[in-house]
């Protein structure tokens, strides 16, 4: 990944009906890798090819407009150009915490809840969303820092550091003696091997992501698939373009929330253009605590 | 397994509402090797444990009757104590298809559908049933006469021998240029880990069985989840007793089908219960062509 400078000229056409924009935060998100591979499913708009210029999420302020129905100074969000709120970083993570959680996990008052990555952008809302609907909620994660943050900032009921855990079978029966519900997926592998043996019958997994194996050469073998049909479990890839249909929805669920303080929300911001490559691959080692931000510019 | 010959008398106690029963035909279902599984689900009431009685799906006639609802000479089913029906062996592998194809694999006319262990019990009434919804059906088997059943007696469009296909990538290439749409999964294994790279955006797996899994002491590792996420799979893991609610419906659609030989079925029949131990291990190995069936008696 290479930052390529060059000069462009910031002014719209005569008579356009376009919007020049100025990019001022980026969104890092674990997505953004798969949208390097040749093998998945359709090809997305926004596939990345070698020597073209990537896309993301992120806030940008109208420097000129020739819509009506934006003006200059207004903050537009892409690449979905939803109208930003000021709780615009929840976005895309929110929409795909709310539709991966509530509409794929079906979930019921006081099932067991279990989220792998739980710091991370999408995860840290699941957790707290689970604890609102009267979930009981474990979270793993990759440090004592973060673990800490899972169970003193978001509400979780226990966490462990996945990196200390040599038996993960063991340290789900620990937490979870009568088995786990719901898992929201994020990591794949090793994790994924162990919870299949800790679920109970018509439990869910929404699978949001399988950060551990985008990476290797050869993905792990999971092993203990078999459970899927022993206990009728559903699992289900999706991603926030799913649930793009509820956002008004999920707004008015969330925003009270927020406005309240009974959901907050934790950020990593990175500063500058120059440390974006770095920023975006940190994602991939758990080197962010929290939501991942890089800041172009301030306004 | 054993067979314990022991003596019993056959006659109800004076005043009992009971039914006294002879066992005619024995169902041989691959679902009774996990009920041997320790580490599978919530314990099933007909969890099999060592030195007790299997029990298992079969067709009985009523010797003696203190119920109502019973005379003597009725034929009925076990497990689940539906009324027969000339076409009773279609019950409880009906359901299943039933279930699985229409409800989780919620089929689209034209649609693309792969079924592997295709001239099972289950997996023959899904080709057909896919064949008669539109859709282009494949399926593999573990022979050649396996595979020329699919095509000449249950009308699948393409059947391949997976024992003879070194690549079972490039072979699903070969017959689904555009890609699977439903694949009715059976087997587990290196034909899931192929079927996944072969998958499509939002496509399903409803989850039938893995026999290549069950008789593993280490089963084998899936590597290819990861496509779960890129695609948005849905992957769903049932058997019979999700759907018994929809049996009058399944009826409904099915007889007619039957009675105009639209739909056909196959059974392999073994005769005498001293051959019942290896008829059902038989299954695993795929001896058996055809719904498994084990005649005791034949009145």
């Amino acid at each position: 990944m290479n930052i390529v400078d060059s000069t462009i000229t910031l002014k719209l056409p005569e008579g356009s009906s376009d919007v020049l924009l100025k990019n001022l935060y980026l969104s890092c998100d674990p997505y953004m890798r798969n949208l390097m591979n040749k093998t998945q499913g359709t090809p997305s708009p926004f596939s990345y090819t070698p020597q073209s210029v990537i896309a993301g999420f992120g806030v940008s302020k109208v420097l000129e407009s020739g819509n009506p129905d934006y003006k200059e100074g207004d903050l537009v969000t892409l690449m979905f150009h939803y109208p930003t709120t000021p709780e615009f970083s929840i976005c895309m993570p929110g929409i795909t915490a709310y539709g991966g959680f509530f509409e794929l996990g079906t979930p019921k008052k006081g099932e067991n809840v279990f989220v792998s990555a739980a710091s991370g952008a999408v995860e840290q809302l699941v957790g707290q969303f689970a604890k609102l609907h009267g979930c009981y909620v474990v979270g793993s994660a990759g440090s004592k820092e973060k673990v800490d943050m899972l169970k003193n900032k978001f509400g979780f009921d226990e966490g462990f550091n996945y990196k200390e855990e040599p038996d993960l079978n063991a340290v789900l029966k620990r937490y979870f003696p009568e088995g786990i519900g719901i898992y929201f997926e994020n990591v794949g592998g090793k994790t994924l091997d162990a919870v299949l043996l800790n679920m109970r019958v018509h439990d869910r997994i929404p699978a949001c992501g399988m950060i551990s194996q985008y990476n290797l050469t050869q993905p792990e073998g999971v092993t203990n698939l078999a459970h899927i049909i022993y206990k009728r479990i559903r699992m289900e890839g999706f991603n926030s373009a799913d649930f793009f249909h509820l956002y008004p929805k999920f707004l008015e669920f969330v925003l009270p929330h927020i406005r309240e303080e009974k959901i907050v929300y934790m950020e990593d911001i990175a500063e500058g253009l120059e440390n974006g490559p770095a920023t975006l691959v940190g994602l991939f080692s758990g080197r962010n605590v929290g939501k991942q931000v890089l800041v172009v510019a301030r306004e």
